[in-house]
């Protein structure tokens, strides 16, 4: 198995669709260029940002397929295919890694939640790694399975030798502190939203896979150079102008947010699907200017990131 | 459309896996034909309990198929059909109808829980309606989902002359009664749980659809009836009596326990999909007490039922 | 130790406040006066209706003094006494004791509410329930405490020999069933809120401590009495009709809503302490319709209530 | 008004009952002496940790004339005034004003936690800091309120000219990257959790409130000073070994096992108030653990710190 740096910013790509609701192959590779021209480390694909939600099972292989024929083969992508059984989680991982998957991205089993003990979570995951011929990192997304993962659950799953590393979404940062100092320390930490990136990096997390990487990608990556040179004051700059931009395309108004901001800088956005509808006008003005607040322009319809 | 009633007893029958972990066909047919011994409204299939969220599409529709061979044409089968997103829920509905279903249980998209406001709900659920040949009913289950379907939503909803009804599996027996005061009296109001059965009937719900009923049908029926003959003393003294087996194969063990308890019986429970384990022997030995103590002896291994 | 029966309806009286905020002694008596004329079984006085949360030390006891002195001896007087300390529950106990009151309605403490196990809050009820000299009910009001008791902490508690009933306001019915079946039949369970009165008697509740009983005390002893005689059909109109008045003066808007709404009644409102508000304007308008809408007339300002 | 700067190190003082659950004047005499041996840069009396939930009023009008008497003039003194009651908690603001305190530390209010609205809530501290002759800061607690005060709430609060800070022990550093970006440079924002100090302190934070500052007061120290001097290895290395024994002695254990750790080093520690217990063995020797875990000795009974 290669060595995986889980070093530096992911975007989470957005799943584009056509006006039919189709997927929009066009689109995503444009998009896909656009983000090649950024010192990214990889891209996540099929994660909440992608809709996987939304996706057929062969709409799933397509976008998949699609996606890693444009995104380079010295750029990680990782993939999202977490499924509320056992079985299927482990089937779509097999697929996934088929298909050039670098590494499986993993939501908990949520729909049962009641009964998701330390112990059922912890088989399921191991199981997923002991199948996997690609390496497996813990998803943790309170915001959208309701539940959410304590740091003994994950010490326990990270000492499987083919689970990676964790995104955490959850922004408990005394957590991830926990885990920097009781897992292995290749075990890698990704802050799963931009709005908590530079506090993570500060207790040892290593990158960081967030919405807004994907309409402000520069500021994102200059917060983690600025952190690895040890210039605090331009990270912490940086930092708080993202904390609005990033609620308002995760939080606040989510995926539509998203694809309006992608929209407005030219790149192929495009409509959610339902039920997700897409932004609404006085949102898409009110989005305009969090984004101008923190200097960044989306009113320019940037013909030139296409 | 053929006016359905609603009224009475459903179960929400679990999907039976052999040791294979494939669709155990026989085991279906098995309990479909004990149940049919008893005076049940209908059935539920692709509900919580049948782990809709362990299947695949095609064991989805083959269980479809398979059921609607053994459930008499006489007696409701209702599907749940609830996804994600928009169109695939409308595509399952149409499959479903295809299949024979009497009318489909939609559960609302709860990934996107913070985006899912009342009017994104009401959109979904009437754009299923609208596209459903079968009546559409609302299928509230906080306990899966993590989100709790308010009354105004759900009156909003139910103004669509397609949906029928709704399963509330949440136990707010005052929002049933504000659903029954200001919903067309055509609307029906299912208790999601034997917990509070009598109550939800005393405010005005039609019936119920609860896992207890597969492995108990007749003392949920003769609640029902207690309640119709306005015999409430009886039908106070089964209800309370079934608080703790109902809480055992429901919000303490779940699925585990139900087949579990099926399998006593002499019919056929079997395990239940990964991440769910089969019910820990301790607690086991707990359950076959519960309900003892109600009066219900699971010790026997009943060949008798099969 | 008198046998105390807590079969009816009891107000949890507001505590009537002048325009200098202080405590409006004649607007105490006319609110008791008045209730007086209905067949209420007695009444909660400091609890979350009486703004107990609101008073210092020395207006607690001097409210207490007041009440009892216009409640009859035949009727009687129930004071939260409940404190986050074990010390100055069974003070406040003591003191209530010594003005006359019948029994002590005790929340949980609810400060540390990351420390309150079950074990924690049974030595602690059982601690008071031990020094106290009148018999102590349970408080269960997740509303306002954001703890949940469960069944297996009420009913350890239960045991204790003077412990001898609760109030539950969580609207959690299957629990009051739960209680009512494994409880000793002395044990008493009041609804806790109007809003589930008939579901909490379906299963064998012994009657309800609810705001709306200030403002509508006939219909509210009228269910109680329906369901004594089994009359269900009137018990159930009337408890629909009781859904949304209820939910106006509780859930919705407090204890300002309760106040407007007995200003308007003829009895004595007044303001709520800060940093509570009266009902605005617009809040009030909605108020009187939606008692209007359940046969209520709030808007004659009936001056011979008083 | 003097210029408070609320930069550094600030422990939350417990406060010790005698064996007659008495304040101990002594004990507490003896750990501010302990402490005033570190370079902190105040205390906070009649916070969580200080149990002033237990207190009546006369106890707690005595600790703070005894707090200040053994506080020297040049260190902080911040008090913890907030009530339910908007006019309680300003007589409690005087009565700590003229008992010498510095500034006010003011929880919301939360027993009515449905009807506290952004409006009451902002009103209620605008209320408390027009009357303080003392600065205000809010104190947002949601582990114990039950309530998660958003950045926009305290954003109105911050504009007022008597509200110099807040003390936030949510954990949601998003949050306060927010605050920093939006409130005026002279707003302090301190750590309520030493869990995440140092990720608060990478955002702007300016120090922290921590019970650990108790019984590890230098390491708190250290991360503080550590990050003054950009020295980021360092700082990072230290708040990892904090974080579990942080969570030992608040999330988990709480007070009980602050006292213990303050008894084990030398410190007058005590028994907590009921309805809180003395920690118990088993955890004990847990505690010992964790610390030893992170290089603190509370083997020694070191009675070189009295």
């Amino acid at each position: 198995m290669p060595d995986l740096s889980l070093e530096g910013v992911f975007p989470p790509i957005p799943t584009p669709f056509d006006a039919n609701g189709s997927i929009a192959a066009e689109g995503l590779a444009g998009n896909l260029k656009y983000l090649g021209r950024f010192a990214l480390a990889g891209y996540v694909v099929l994660g909440s940002n992608g809709e996987a939600a939304h996706l057929n099972g062969g709409e799933t292989l397509s976008l998949l397929e699609q996606a890693r024929m444009h995104i380079p083969s010295d750029r990680l992508m990782i993939v999202g295919t977490g499924r509320n059984s056992t079985k299927e989680t482990v089937n779509l991982t097999f697929q996934a890694a088929d298909l050039g998957a670098d590494a499986a991205l993993v939501l908990p089993p949520c729909y049962y939640r009641g009964l998701m003990t330390r112990e059922v979570l912890v088989r399921h995951f191991r199981s997923v790694a002991d199948a996997s011929q690609i390496p497996v990192m813990v998803y943790n997304m309170p915001g959208c399975t309701g539940m959410d993962l304590d740091a003994e659950t994950v010490l326990e799953v990270a000492e499987h030798p083919n689970v990676i590393g964790i995104k955490d979404s959850g922004g408990n940062v005394a957590k991830l502190a926990e885990l920097r100092q009781y897992a292995d320390p290749s075990f890698a930490i990704l802050a799963g939203s931009a709005g908590f990136f530079l506090p993570a990096l500060s207790v040892g997390a290593q990158g960081g896979v967030f919405a807004l990487a994907n309409i402000a990608p520069q500021p994102c990556i200059d917060i983690f150079n600025a952190y690895q040179k040890d210039d605090w004051a331009v990270a912490r700059s940086l930092q708080l102008r993202m904390v609005r931009p990033n609620a308002a395309v995760t939080r606040k108004w989510g995926v539509p947010a998203l694809k309006a901001a992608m929209d407005m800088l030219g790149l192929y956005g495009g409509a959610p699907r339902l039920p997700l509808f897409p932004l609404a006008d006085e949102h898409r003005r009110e989005l305009v200017e969090v984004f101008a607040d923190a200097g960044i322009d989306l009113s320019a319809n940037r013909k030139d990131n296409r």
